[in-house]
């Protein structure tokens, strides 16, 4: 018998407990011993529910009952899910979450006491939702030396970027959308200025790369800048514009990691990517390239891989189940400003104007594109090079294009 | 200290023979043991070679050696496959292997021989190349009911109805193509016949649903029908030529599979991936729809994949390796004839006349189609009645629409 504890009932918790119920059997069949829910840590009630007797809402409840395996933590946030997922390791119990904020911010540590305790701390579902993702990266591609990590990590803006290009709705038309369809929070900042994104791409960097990277050592940059006729120029000549959380591996153990628009060319699979969908492409010297791709958010497709991770524990609950990486330092982290990049930029100039500061340059078009306004993509160069070259003119957009 | 036979020395074979020297502090790191190459088992010389003191010629010395803990099967085919398998199993060694004929052969007697012994059978790297599917499959989501799987699993099939599609070539000059760039074999047709992608899907579908699957309970039809004229009119609506696998989850533990062209809509992830790439999509009760892209063959990303199960393995060689399928029944597999899908007809005839027959029609167009040919696409509905209602009419092709 191995026992469960979910924190937190609210979409991800409740998504755990009907997946572990509706799937019952046919969990306890594949991790060949019975999963059981016994307690949901909850703070108010919930008249009606099925899941009545197992409500506490005294954390120690938990801790204190030593038949308690696995404690799932659904809570998010950071200050009382840093307080319960230590005290609940260093009381011998394995911890899975969705939390990215919490693994971004504090995973070395957690990680550090859980090896310490001979226990796991498990959070597929905190990049990618349902998609698998941090399994295949330590585990099917762990005989990869991992070159670059490429991801639509964030479902709300994808959702926002598609309804621009496809319905010709403004950010603020298609960002109202999202959240009347509750795809984006009536605070929507999270996702729009990227900072979602950049959680997930530092969890990515620490596993494909080895060592913690900090939001904070990650330069970030989300959506609110890209505009209708961005995305009618990239349409011309059939990219999309999509926000990309990036990381590249660099000489000496360091690493670039950042979010920002990119405009993706149409022969790329991540182009493809639309509406709440996520999707991570790796390279690694021995695959090449490969892309997971699936429902980076919603209830049951999160529960999916939180139950997944229960079932890893369940499955063996002495054994090592590694995710795990080194300290960060403050000089781990280069800024994308030495990567050079081909670029999209609309200035208010004339092409020739344009050509002259940037030399060549592959024009964009639209229809409807004001007079005496040029957009065109540039050869690569950096951001000084590009900084430099632009300066007295009118820039009105610029954006890396994903090579 | 984890010692490593290899079991052939061609593609494959020498593929997990560099990966394993090349990127082997990585790997023993990872592993945290010392993971070694003792042998290769080859029939033939090869001057020069920098494994010349690993190489052995009769099987009976890997056998024999109490220190071999893996042995990598790379020869393909069947008979010396299967003997050597089952009797490094018998000797108590995990087996790690690409070989899909053997898997979807045997696969069911070689996995329970493995438990029986205590060891592993893994052969992560039999359906999709270096894409990790099979240990997602089991592993990341394992929380959910599947219902289907669906794939491009094929590259070779997928490089020449590529070209068929981009640059007008015929099925004939498409092959002759791929077979100069070495992505089809001189005899092509394992490939082109679909005999590759149904040892895949039989794989996938022993996985996703739990029975063995053998090759010849699943209707295979390969593209040599497929023409340039059903190119231009699938392209004219947005759709895409590919050849799927496909298993689908019946009532009554009973499972459809088959292989099969099929008119791919452009709003399917599947429908962009080109060229030699694979992709697998599945749909499971939690997660959705989840898509596995990457490269399917190819000497480094299929080795990349054999080592993963080798770093698996090594980890924790006592622990159960779980890929684990029950027995298979001549009446496990259905048919897909009652399977209703949209159907693509092109046919001698005019349009009026094929809406006569079929009812309701999308038609397709194409630049150059001769009077008196219709091509469109129906409703719903299974083989029979399509065959019903098209009996009498001049069909010169017709091909499955993934709804």
């Amino acid at each position: 018998m191995v026992n469960i504890a979910i924190l937190g009932f609210g979409t991800v918790g409740s998504g755990v407990a009907e997946v572990l119920t509706r799937n019952g059997g046919l969990i306890d069949r594949r991790v060949d011993d019975l999963v059981r829910l016994k307690y949901i840590l909850v703070r108010r009630e919930f008249p009606g529910s099925p899941y009545q007797e197992r409500f506490v809402r005294d954390f120690s409840v938990i801790e204190n009952d030593p038949e308690v395996d696995v404690v799932v933590e659904t809570m998010g946030g950071i200050d009382a899910a840093l307080e319960y997922t230590t005290r609940a390791l260093k009381a011998g119990k394995s911890v899975v979450t969705a939390n990215k904020e919490l693994v971004a911010a504090h995973g070395y540590e957690l990680l550090r006491l859980a090896k310490e305790h001979g226990r796991g701390y498990l959070f597929e579902a905190s990049v990618g939702g349902g998609i698998p993702i941090l399994r295949p990266l330590t585990s099917c591609l762990a005989a990869n030396e991992l070159s670059q990590v490429t991801g639509i990590l964030n479902g709300t803006t994808n959702y926002i970027l598609t309804r621009m290009i496809q319905a010709g709705l403004t950010f603020g038309q298609a960002l109202e959308e999202a959240q009347a369809k509750g795809y984006a929070e009536r605070d929507p900042s999270a996702d729009v200025d990227g900072h979602d994104a950049c959680r997930k791409i530092c969890i990515l960097a620490a596993l494909a790369f080895g060592r913690h990277v900090y939001p904070d050592q990650v330069e970030t940059q989300g959506i609110r800048a890209v505009t209708l006729e961005d995305a009618g120029y990239a349409a011309s000549q059939g990219y999309q514009i999509k926000l990309l959380g990036r990381a590249i591996r660099q000489p000496e153990g360091r690493v670039m990691a950042f979010v920002a628009p990119h405009l993706v060319p149409g022969g790329n699979p991540l182009s493809g990517v639309e509406d709440v969908f996520n999707a991570i492409a790796i390279t690694g010297d021995a695959i090449g390239d490969a892309m997971f791709y699936g429902r980076g958010a919603g209830k049951l497709p999160t529960a999916s891989a939180v139950v997944a991770d229960i079932m890893d524990i369940a499955k063996d609950l002495r054994r090592d189940h590694r995710n795990s990486w080194e300290e960060g330092a403050p000089d781990l982290v280069v800024s994308p400003r030495e990567l050079a990049s081909p670029w999209y930029v609309r200035a208010g100039a004339r092409e020739g104007e344009l050509q002259a500061a940037l030399g060549q340059l592959q024009p964009l078009s639209r229809a409807g594109a004001p007079a005496g306004e040029t957009a065109a993509i540039t050869a690569p160069m950096t951001q000084p090079q590009l900084e430099e070259r632009l300066a007295g003119l009118e820039v009105r957009s610029r954006f890396r294009v994903l090579a």
